[in-house]
């Protein structure tokens, strides 16, 4: 089955859903950091962070999951380090503001990071590292999220999907952004297999008693009621294939986002109801003149790049990507031809266009098929 | 087979390997560096990188692949940054010395990071993690080595195991440590596969078309010869098991280590027959009170540590481990009852104090078959 694209001018795209954002109660200024994120990962291909996913925004800043009047409060600050309490706004603005202020405080001290707690879902953390790159700077991002990863050896889910970005600017290449779950897939692969009814390959998911999970449907259920059942660290079950280290990657995201800034982490991070998981995020910025000239920092940067998209391919492969290439290719693409959205999801975004009287955005004249 | 194994008091054992890298003319400061990473890995279970090494390292410091009197040399400075030239000297003792010199300026700073360039292998990362502990700051240390592993859809080795480590303290527990290669496993563990001609896991190589690899022997082969073949990242082949996320975890340790520091990366980083590699290292340090209390960080790692202790184990395990657990519980018994030796690494340290004109260490009485 193909599914059905249409193709929307991104500004247009954004602007919708800024606008969406401002009638939901947010100010001109998160309203547009907040959609500028949702569009950006649509137009970098990571359709499970994009527009699709603005009902549930939309629902959450109505029903008062999300406050959309949230005012983030400094909890400490220095010249190289901030925490700050997002007050259960949206994720994205209090990300944007945190991350533009660390930029600033490396300016001077040469590097700085961030602690934001009491957030929400943030969307794509690769954003905020690559937001470092004009400056000259290397990015840093990471979110912790609802729980539903489980520990190597252990079957009770402990820590979320909690995913690193680090980027690095590059000359002539766009830059290196890597931007990943610590867990070997997101809920919403899973979900896949669940609907498609396929079982689940080997090395993703246990079930209750911690063995391997084939069965989608049934291991989510579990999971989310908490009687044990979960997805796999990056490098899956036991030690064999690495899963320790997916484990212990995951568990240094709920450090350095949580415990750094004295957020809720691990299993207590959750989805309820009445409320979204209040989740903690984690930013750093550090200055590459301080320690070569970034200028060659840059050219170097192309080498190390170039390299590896001239690695000779596996047999059946075209190519190697490294972290960001496909992004950005996708990315200049839809800045072309208009940002790619599955013609439910556009469905969905004129219903919330109707709902909170704006109006959706105009389909570009070529319609892919 | 039961490998005959020797117990030898830490202190006994690290004076011998310090008395040795002084008679191979390192200077004491530097002996005592090189001879405390050593044995700490021994302590700590990790004996791919304990003394059974000692003899590559001399013949190393003999032959001139490393030279014995390197003074390194301070390429750039900043209250929050060094970059280092080890000219070819060991890599511990530059290591430490560098991981001091950040320790003091995060002192300072409230953060600071190193590069290190023209070193060599420097054995177990979460040594210099582990560093920053006493000082309530938070541990980093990364490094590059020779090119063994093979990108996602790629068939020639294009960076190393590039491990990364990263250590936070805790109040009554010991401390979160963990020390991680980005490759799914390290080229030890395949020589064993080799030597005991056993075919090799699904997920751990390719051979020179790209293609999973079974036959250990011809793979390392291959790979040595670079003609294709080599170690997966964490995460395996393809991006079903997220081979792609460990691929560029690599990458950005090798970004951070050489591209920061002006030193060779990539393919370019390769043993020779008269040279070891060049290789590059990086280590930060974060002081914790710039974003809460210590105290307060330490207790809630505690509760973070110990809610992983008591995840309920998968059925047929007994426990589930946080990175740096097994290893601190390693060590206090090592430091009770001596460290574990085997047999024919025991001989191998009498040849070499022979050789070197250095009393071997004697066996602590009780002996473990």
């Amino acid at each position: 089955m193909i599914m059905e694209t249409i193709r929307i001018a991104r500004t247009a795209l954004t602007a919708f859903c800024r606008e969406v954002f401002v009638r939901l109660g947010l100010n001109e200024l998160d309203a547009a950091a907040a959609a500028d994120v949702l569009v950006a990962a649509d137009a970098r291909g990571i359709h499970s962070h994009g527009v699709g996913r603005l009902w549930r925004y939309a629902n959450g800043l109505k029903s008062g999951q999300m406050r959309p009047d949230a005012e983030p409060r400094t909890l400490m600050e220095s010249p190289m380090s901030l925490v700050v309490d997002a007050q259960g706004g949206m994720g994205a603005p209090a990300s944007v503001s945190a991350m533009r202020r660390i930029i600033e405080k490396a300016s001077a001290a040469g590097a700085a990071f961030a602690s934001v707690r009491e957030s929400n879902h943030n969307g794509i953390s690769g954003y905020y590292a690559m937001m470092a790159l004009p400056h000259n700077m290397l990015g840093i991002a990471m979110t912790n999220t609802a729980a539903l990863g489980v520990p190597t050896f252990g079957r009770q889910v402990m820590f979320g999907t909690n995913p690193l970005a680090f980027a690095a600017p590059a000359d002539k290449e766009r830059g290196f952004v890597l931007d990943m779950s610590t867990t070997v897939v997101t809920r919403g692969k899973v979900e896949v297999y669940e609907r498609l009814e396929k079982p689940l390959p080997q090395g993703w998911a246990v079930d209750r008693r911690g063995q391997p999970a084939t069965d989608a449907h049934a291991m989510l259920d579990d999971m989310l009621r908490r009687v044990g059942g979960g997805i796999l660290p990056l490098g899956g079950g036991g030690m064999e294939q690495g899963g320790h280290k997916g484990f212990g990657l995951a568990v240094m995201v709920d450090i350095l986002c949580a415990v750094l800034g004295g957020a809720a982490f691990g299993h207590a991070i959750s989805d309820t109801a009445t409320t979204s998981a209040r989740v903690s995020h984690f930013f750093g910025a550090i200055r590459i003149d301080r320690f070569r000239d970034p200028a060659e920092f840059r050219h170097d940067m192309d080498r190390l790049l170039g390299e590896l998209r001239a690695c000779p391919p596996s047999k059946g492969e075209d190519r190697v990507y490294f972290a960001g290439l496909r992004e950005f290719e996708m990315e200049d693409e839809c800045n072309r031809k208009g940002v790619p959205v599955l013609k439910k999801s556009y469905d969905e975004l004129c219903s919330i266009g109707v709902a909170e009287g704006v109006e959706p955005p105009t389909p570009m004249p070529e319609v892919l098929r």
